[in-house]
């Protein structure tokens, strides 16, 4: 890992238009540049064109800090929305978690065996549960407990450790409470939450119970980015699991908790390695 | 096939109690019964016992016509519903199909091919579309067209057709008309329909469509029982597929329909084997 | 269906290069191509580039037979092997079949009901079994039994038959004779079999039961395009199913079947529209 | 969970004979036992009967101290292979690892959180890597380097430890060194390894470079028990997940380990929940 060489990535989305894909491999081609991965994706229905493209540093003809202002004019020309990334870059990450562990102890065990290129300084509860893992795992615990009266002051406080910590990624692991359309929008496409459900779901509380109830044969969870609307923000995975008469709400909740860390480990992973573009409530995996 | 020995099958719910299974194990035991297969449930939420039980006829002590005198006083003694099937009984089926005949063709190949043991007599469809196909696989097609004024007449015909074919189970292929309570009462147990979707489903019509303009990642379909309630009879079976943002629309259609067929064939052979139990809204898949 | 506009697809693949992307792209741009899909990929262990790119004929700025002269430069430029397809093509197929015959049936039916763009005109099988399916589906049928003695000449008869129909296809739909490297050879990457079973697989024969007897939790299917080594061809596309203790060998074999001729008829399908390359022993699968 | 009532479970498999049902039913009966779960496999094939059943003892006739030998003369009477399990006994699990940590770090996670039912007091490796982990998870570790030299000694210590730590279950987390022949024996059924492919596999090592190299749309993982005979031992769990050409070899091993830790953890669960009976060289998992 340590010896990979370093790449840039673009993240692009614009109105679908001929002459795109052209301009940007006449842009890197002109420069030297060795692609590493290119891919793209054309929404017809939307006419919404999306492209991801990384290649390495070494042997471009622009320097790092330039290649910004060498993008931009081709940008303008086409009305892109663009983002572009740096692959030595480490992001930084803050996990929300509530009483249920399984998700933050997956994440933290899958950064400190290397598994994600990312810190994570700061760990966010409404419970005091889990300080001790933070703590054990070289996190920062903060417990943040709401309630109706003290909600938007509590969110103002998380806020401000998000700041003062530089957070990328914000990651709610099992987190119960119901964040404000502000920090949606201030966090926006940088807030993950892994749903215990398909979504659709069954509407209400309670997932696994509805799931039982209802008698299905398959259960499912999504992680999506988090919007201000609750649960309908973009999808980014989904997980499944066959069930059957034989499993009990208890086995539900068994199976359903390994579909949701691996589902939004799954997420996670994805986010970090750039490789997801946002358009309109949908995203596009470039895997 | 044709020498496989002829089964006797029990299938039993009733309210969970002591002494159950030493009852119909005795009983058989007693009679000098060779157990082919056996399977029971117990749900904890709902304290029902349910059991599916088959073993051969050769050597039996009860000959076949007494086996339900036999068994009826432990039935009365714990309550139980129960019914008891014999295996070279060849069920009577009837399809209801409307435009599009992905699910007819499969069920008649299916017939046709040996895989199910049952008789197709009857193709009942509110468009002519897909007569010739029914008469190819040796079934009497009837065009049933359906509007609101008619609804109620053509439904009774479709009762007269099925009562004059005695047929034991009705399956909706596609078929887009939504029948009426009496029907779903008439026919409760014995009538199947695929559903396009996941249960809980996106509310209202075109569930690819929705799912498209939600940008899920996974799709599904659901074989069930029909019921008075619309959608949300017994689940027997579900399935599912991944997508991704590189299936349209089309590809959603595409591969909701093979979903379909295979969860529909599914399910209506569990049906035809005697392995579903239903109890409450919920099913006992006994595989 | 009949009003979708005509496209031509590119399928091409070369040494890994730089100015690959943009050389293709600047000839449909400067071309007023209409892009309807492009993605491309790489293959960086083996340093191989491939791409599929399909656009619309109307408005394009070559006619329709004076592309292949126009992109030829390029494609000798970079040294590519590439093919030009149109989708106004109607490919013919074949279809080889022994006894079982759940996937001939199914393909004849999804081009019956037109989610195959194909012809069908030609079944071959060692058995006479299913002469009447393909008569009821508007093929003809040819009985070319196989015995050790005659299979030179029956192969012969089958290669007549097959240039006779000018066939582009050929599907073998659980055929169970091997067919010789001339044969692999001639019809390379033209010929899509069906293996009952993931590969690597059990060795040797009746794969189901020799699951059954290893007592997999999982079984598989594999769709691949034939080579002159048994069962070592490009894999296309593949499909699993979860079994249990609870399958005997008949509920194996009962799955698999639904596996089979799902998975053949996905990989049959990508092919049909132009959607795969082969490359060394690997297929890229543009879905 | 705390306040679970304390269960019985009986696991027994024998030559299938009438009369085994009746008698385990009538014992339980007539000693006013209150069954939670019952369930029963019969192998036709092998004529092989399997049983699981489970019961409360509160309200049993028969005090916990002498159920073993109330049942002995039923179990004589059939022949029975059995044993009887408490579920308020902590079973005592050590874990195997070499250089690879995601399924050590799972393991040691669920436990803690209370996912498993187990001690797990001894991690054993053959490297020096994770020492600190098992300290942070209250394991004692010991480092046991293995060369062709010390192998059979090193066992020898191995053997100590688990002795006098009383083991109940050996888990292979990606232990990379093959066991003697008298340890798979000594630890019969009680050992369970998780291997990174289906299996049948790839002959030899790397199977995700081989499942790269052959161009596979799906992996495999499988959790077993361990046997005389390498990855030969009776499969517990599989786990699949789908690839495609854009899948890297190290794309393949991430999504490997995510379906190793899920495929252990699930097989490892079980195994702790008294659900799997082995005979002969398969499992029956009742789940």
């Amino acid at each position: 890992m340590p010896q990979t060489p370093v790449t840039a990535t673009l993240l692009i989305s614009c109105a679908d238009q001929k002459g795109l894909v052209a301009a940007v491999s006449e842009f890197l081609y002109h420069n030297d540049g060795n692609i590493i991965h290119a891919d793209q994706h054309t929404d017809r229905e939307e006419a919404v064109f999306l492209q991801r493209v990384e290649w390495e540093l070494d042997g471009f003809a622009v320097p790092r800090e330039g290649i910004e202002d060498a993008f931009r004019p081709i940008a303008e020309r086409f009305g892109m929305s663009w983002s572009l990334r740096f692959s030595d870059y480490v992001p930084r990450m803050a996990i929300f978690v509530s009483k249920l562990p399984h998700c933050l102890y997956d994440l933290l065990a899958r950064k400190r065996m290397g598994e994600f290129q990312v810190e994570i300084p700061l760990v966010i509860s409404n419970h005091r549960d889990h300080e001790s893992v933070a703590g054990q795992f070289g996190a920062t615990f903060h417990h943040l407990p709401v309630s109706p009266e003290t909600k938007e002051e509590q969110e103002g406080k998380a806020f401000s450790l998000l700041r003062d910590e530089r957070i990328d990624l914000v990651v709610l692991a099992r987190y119960m409470q119901v964040l404000s359309a502000e920090f949606a929008t201030e966090y926006s496409q940088r807030t993950i939450n892994i749903h215990h459900s398909f979504l659709p779901a069954f509407a209400g509380a309670r997932p696994y119970h509805q799931a039982h109830e209802r008698g299905v044969k398959v259960i499912g969870a999504t992680a999506h980015y988090v919007t201000a609307e609750l649960d309908q923000g973009p999808i980014i995975d989904q997980g499944v699991a066959q069930v059957s008469h034989r499993d009990s709400v208890d086995d539900l909740v068994r199976k359903g908790r390994d579909l949701e860390k691996t589902v939004l480990a799954r997420a996670v992973d994805l986010h970090l390695r750039n490789r997801i573009v946002v358009y309109g409530n949908k995203t596009v995996v470039f895997d």
